[in-house]
């Protein structure tokens, strides 16, 4: 849709909420000579459980789509596969091919409802990494000096506190910025944590002879809590493949002061908009109604149209009449037995801590009595209620 | 003739004239289970020159070799073929293949003169790093820390001087510690400047699941100005190749403190001998008589007992009754030709500041009289001298 638009109006759309763009000049230069760029966005080969969070690169990447660029899903699994040697890092397991390209397909699964498909080259940096000679990595280490690599906040931190950083370390950087050698990128993104590797890459890349990569970075997303970034470790992210029900929900639990960035970073709702949605939530009108804007948008893109009326006849009921949704689950329990067993058996994906703690807080209410005792014996049935969306309807196993 | 000693003989052997022996209960361990060891030790392939500097190390060699020990003569070949793709770095320069072979074939014409061809095996490094992986290279860099690397006195400096270091360089002691895993040595020998280079290799073939390797570094020699280690490039050296007379002469030269340290490092004069010259100086001995035992014995091991001899004699007569050598050079000059010219005719190899510094010293006579002035033209002819050993016939290239 922006094929033919000016060079200007795709700058724009290149830069809608961009942390920084370093490199402009030259973007500009190159689509003013009518190139089609070629874009980089290097992807974890471990474990791709894609959320909201992820989706503002993912978008970034689309918006290159969009103007007609080419656009490389790198999936980085040469180091994937590799893990760490030392054993001694757990953020490097080490996976077989197998298991990289499984992984490869549950991201396709989930990036194409953001990504055009017919437009996106899924790639795997092994692909040329693999058959680097020593003689060829040594050529790579000879471009970055050990200060340079020192200078990225992690590593810094680390060697000033006398933690050990493993040369293999330092290796990493030069590996991913080998990838931007190997595919002649024109634009790598990233999120704003990973500038000072794409900048290496952009450093590298010019003792290769080549044209520099400008480097554009997205903001990260904080999760639902509004505190810390959005991760599925955290517990604080919405994911894309959730069901409308908990896109929506997650989504009204948001602070306030989040949905306009939501807005800008996760959905298509144009920046007009948003201008007049903050005009009108700062002259007083109720956040929750913009909220739900963009509640409603995010089940739009991901479930359709379709969905979104039927999430919001339900949340609707729920939210402003206290009542309980159409489609509860019976659940048969041992009577006597103690309420957080009980919450363990609805909610099997609920850890011990997490339960004790969501009683403790008084989150959890039985026919509208609060439950705070964690090992309160359940002899009475009936609608179970945990956190602000789970609800269990509570039967005798043994009638 | 070693062969059948015990293993405190050869223990002491091995540890004769050495800086460090690291792991000396580990080696004696392994002689005591009659273990054939495999010993390294690693030549620059470039420009090999060998002097009595270098022999320091090669008759350690000798030694485990007359103990019937395998000894690797092992040529740095891979990082040469490399040498710097900066550019940055001119002690890296790159060599050909061709190259390569040539300096080899020039070690073996030297190194021979010490160590015995049946028993040494010359290797080249090339043939197991050429072929390593980029994974096999990660897992490599896995097993050392940056901080580590930096501990290296050099890097050390430099990192704390804001003097760059390539990560390629932080490469080199992990591509010489790999070669002790691909050898599966038992004894790494340097010099003392190697001793963290050499600690490296142990270190990371416990990684790799071997045994350590033990470590034994042996002295620097000072060169005959008895300041600087010995060196071509500095002028202070004795070549393994030089005449008979140069090495005398030179050897005469070396001041008096060196003469013990240099029959312990270079020749095969018994330890109870050199005690006893030791003993003998401290008493007032002249310590020129000792120094010639020391020059002869040089004189003996690269020319034969005829050359000592012969050599002897000819001393005897320059440095006793202040006489010429009986094989003088006839020189045809231009009569009132300057000095300096001259001198340059003589001996085309010395540079015209070294000649006009020896002119300005006093060090130059003709017919016994003193040239100061390096303009001086010369109308005589007779017998010039330069510097103590030098002496030429000029002749008048006119009649």
């Amino acid at each position: 849709m922006y094929e033919n638009c000016s060079i200007e109006e795709a700058f724009e759309l290149i830069s809608r909420g961009t942390s920084e763009v370093i490199g402009a000049d030259e973007i500009k230069e190159k689509l003013k000579k009518g190139k089609i760029l070629t874009i980089k966005a290097g992807f974890d080969p471990t474990a791709p459980d894609i959320h909201i969070g992820h989706t503002v690169l993912l978008r970034k990447m689309k918006h290159f789509q969009d103007l007609g660029h080419k656009v490389v899903f790198l999936i980085g699994d040469f180091t994937g596969r590799i893990g760490d040697p030392s054993g001694k890092s757990k953020t490097r397991p080490q996976l077989t091919e197998e298991e990289v390209m499984k992984n490869a397909q549950t991201y396709k699964e989930q990036v194409f409802k953001v990504l055009d498909p017919e437009k996106t080259i899924i790639d795997f940096n092994s692909r040329w990494s693999t058959s680097l000679s020593f003689a060829e990595v040594l050529g790579l280490t000879s471009h970055y000096t050990v200060a340079q690599m020192l200078e990225r906040d992690d590593f810094s931190k680390r060697y000033k506190g006398g933690q050990p950083i493993a040369i293999m370390e330092l290796m990493y950087p030069l590996v991913q910025a080998y990838d931007s050698v190997a595919l002649e990128c024109d634009i790598e993104l990233g999120g704003t944590d990973q500038t000072f590797n794409l900048l290496v890459g952009r450093s590298i890349m010019k003792e290769y002879g080549l044209s520099p990569q400008a480097v554009i970075t997205v903001p990260l997303l904080e999760g639902t809590d509004g505190v810390d970034k959005m991760s599925k470790s955290l517990g604080n992210y919405i994911g894309i493949n959730e069901s409308a029900k908990d896109i929506y929900g997650k989504t009204m639990s948001i602070p306030d002061n989040l949905i306009l960035k939501y807005m800008e970073l996760t959905t298509d709702i144009s920046s007009s908009d948003i201008k007049k949605y903050e005009k009108a939530i700062k002259d007083g009108d109720n956040p929750k109604t913009y909220k739900s804007i963009l509640a409603c948008e995010l089940v739009r893109l991901y479930h359709g149209e379709d969905e979104v009326i039927k999430v919001e006849e339900e949340f609707a009921r729920i939210f402003s009449s206290h009542g309980v949704p159409d489609d509860i689950e019976t659940i048969l329990i041992d009577a006597g037995d103690s309420i957080a067993n009980i919450i363990s058996t609805c909610m099997p994906s609920e850890s011990k801590s997490q339960i004790k703690r969501l009683i403790q807080q008084g989150s959890v209410t039985l026919e509208n009595e609060k439950i705070t005792d964690i090992n309160m014996p359940i002899n009475s049935f009936g609608i179970l209620k945990v956190g602000k969306r789970n609800f269990f309807r509570l039967g005798n196993k043994n009638l």
